[in-house]
């Protein structure tokens, strides 16, 4: 046995990197943030910057960030959880979506490790976000877990015994472009019709409540007058308030919800949902958990279970953070 | 080394089994079938019953059936494809469907293999199907091949790098029970609203055409005079003939299939899709992958491959069979 080496097969190396930080990194449409993290927690203050436009300057905001974190921070990696379709392995984007134009092509992690000299992971945002949620819930010895990224859109990612399940062609785990109706209702940014995130997502609850508006006066309900611009957090505080449509959007919203995560049920029959993103803490599990029971068969009402992510708004950076981790401490191949 | 074994581990018994033929068994809710699989094709002539009333009546059913068959062949074991949720460790029936009453709760491997002295394996028939029409295309390497067998209903199975996946909890790839439309539309025999096979199935094309029949007069079409007793074989006929209303349900039950297609490869991204059942044959093929790929983003559109069982309505019997055998052929634990 070398010296360097412990009991387990671990080298010095590995488990004194394992014991270290590493920088988890969240790039958005709109804004690019990272903060430190340790045993699933972030140990820093977040730092969070506009996401800039076109390729290079995305890579170079991202090492402006690695290296003002360096400075405070001994790292043992970066993790990056970016929106698209990853190789893990290389760390190439392969495929954008609309909110990053110019992205796909980007050899991500070699342009950042040559020019930070730390070891990169990149992997796409749902997919680090139910890893972290996974790991964290201590559930990667489970045949699969699904984690549902709610916020703008619906990202999901798929983890099987600890893993994050990939497909053949690296493209798994589209959830949120399932087809959940029929006759070309609502257009999807990706170019398709009746995508679940259309429904299940903040766009798809503002555009439920929109539904229920025509008609409506501003006497039976504070959001007539916002037609337009209906956000979100107008909805959600008024339905705090007691107003009747939004409550009723509400209501609609987790409908929709509730179809895609009971199809999922059927089709990957996993140990759990967990529930992440900004929008999951509008979210009433015990609503929504009826919900899905309603729209499950027997066997599947009986197991089915959804959880809201400890992780909450740091999913995304927790998870690709120990994604990073994960690589270091691996063994070396013999 | 134990004189038995070969090199590769394997005794001389259980390479010998392998050359042996296995018998695979069909169970559906009104008929029961067997025949002789070797190499994935059936030897045998096949033998078909109807399907009797109670457990113990379809167990007695399905040894008298091993026994006549044992009288001809020496059989290395039987696999056996069943509806329902199957425990394919126990091999005992953990859930059953409405169409064998009564089956939950058999231990059916146990009861076959003490008054037959065979090994028996017994696993969902969608998963059979899948796993024999998986291994039969030598794709037992693939990251992922989703197994979609149409009759009259949709059943799906999901085969990971050559093995079949089960799930948490034992019961994942109830693909047909996705539910693809919204607003409880039409109510499926598991009890749920909208599931996809109530759409992509033969109850979903009979659905679909009776819904274009209202105020059509039988000078325009054939259908018009059967709306009650509508068959799959009549709309298929009919669209043969010419007949509009029965192409245009054809068509549209093509798009429902295709909606169902393309929500399980943006979730699983798998190599292929294979499509078996007595309904395939009367799929078109180049429609379908065109309609897939409209409800595909770019990615999935570029790659999905949709091909036809080369097992036919034998994949069932086929899977079950190669499942028992690849059983048997595992070299023993150490």
């Amino acid at each position: 046995m070398n010296p360097a080496e412990s009991a387990s097969g671990q080298t010095l190396d590995s488990m004194l990197k394992k014991k270290m930080p590493a920088l988890g990194i969240d790039l958005g449409g709109t804004k690019l943030s990272a903060a430190v993290v340790s045993d699933f927690k972030v140990i820093s203050e977040p730092r969070t910057v506009p996401t800039p436009h076109g390729a290079d300057n995305i890579v170079s905001a991202i090492v402006d960030l690695i290296k003002s974190f360096q400075n405070e921070h001994v790292l043992a990696g970066a993790g990056i959880a970016t929106a698209g379709v990853v190789d893990p392995t290389t760390g190439n984007i392969l495929g954008s979506t609309g909110n990053l134009p110019g992205w796909e092509g980007t050899p991500l992690k070699t342009l950042i490790e040559s020019r930070t000299m730390l070891p990169i992971q990149v992997d796409n945002d749902a997919n680090a976000a139910a890893y972290g949620d996974t790991l964290a819930m201590r559930m990667e010895d489970k045949e699969c877990v699904i984690g549902v990224t709610l916020g703008t859109g619906i990202g999901t990612g798929i983890i099987m015994r600890g893993k994050v399940y990939r497909g053949a062609h690296l493209a798994a785990a589209e959830g949120g472009h399932m087809r959940i109706s029929l006759g070309n209702q609502r257009f999807c940014t990706c170019g398709l019709f009746d995508c679940w995130e259309e429904y299940g997502s903040g766009r798809g609850l503002v555009a439920t409540t929109k539904e229920l508006l025509p008609g409506v006066t501003s006497a039976q309900s504070e959001l007539a007058n916002h037609v337009e611009f209906l956000t979100t957090r107008m909805i959600t505080a008024a339905a705090d308030n007691g107003d009747i449509i939004a409550q009723k959007g509400m209501n609609i919203w987790h409908q929709h919800l509730a179809a895609g995560i009971a199809s999922l049920a059927h089709i990957l029959d996993p140990e759990c949902f967990i529930i992440s993103g900004g929008l999951s803490s509008v979210v009433d599990f015990e609503l929504l958990r009826e919900m899905v029971i309603d729209r499950c068969m027997p066997r599947y009402a009986e197991s089915v279970q959804i959880l809201h992510s400890e992780l909450g708004i740091y999913a995304g950076i927790i998870g690709a953070a120990h994604e990073v981790l994960t690589h270091i401490s691996k063994p070396p191949a013999a």
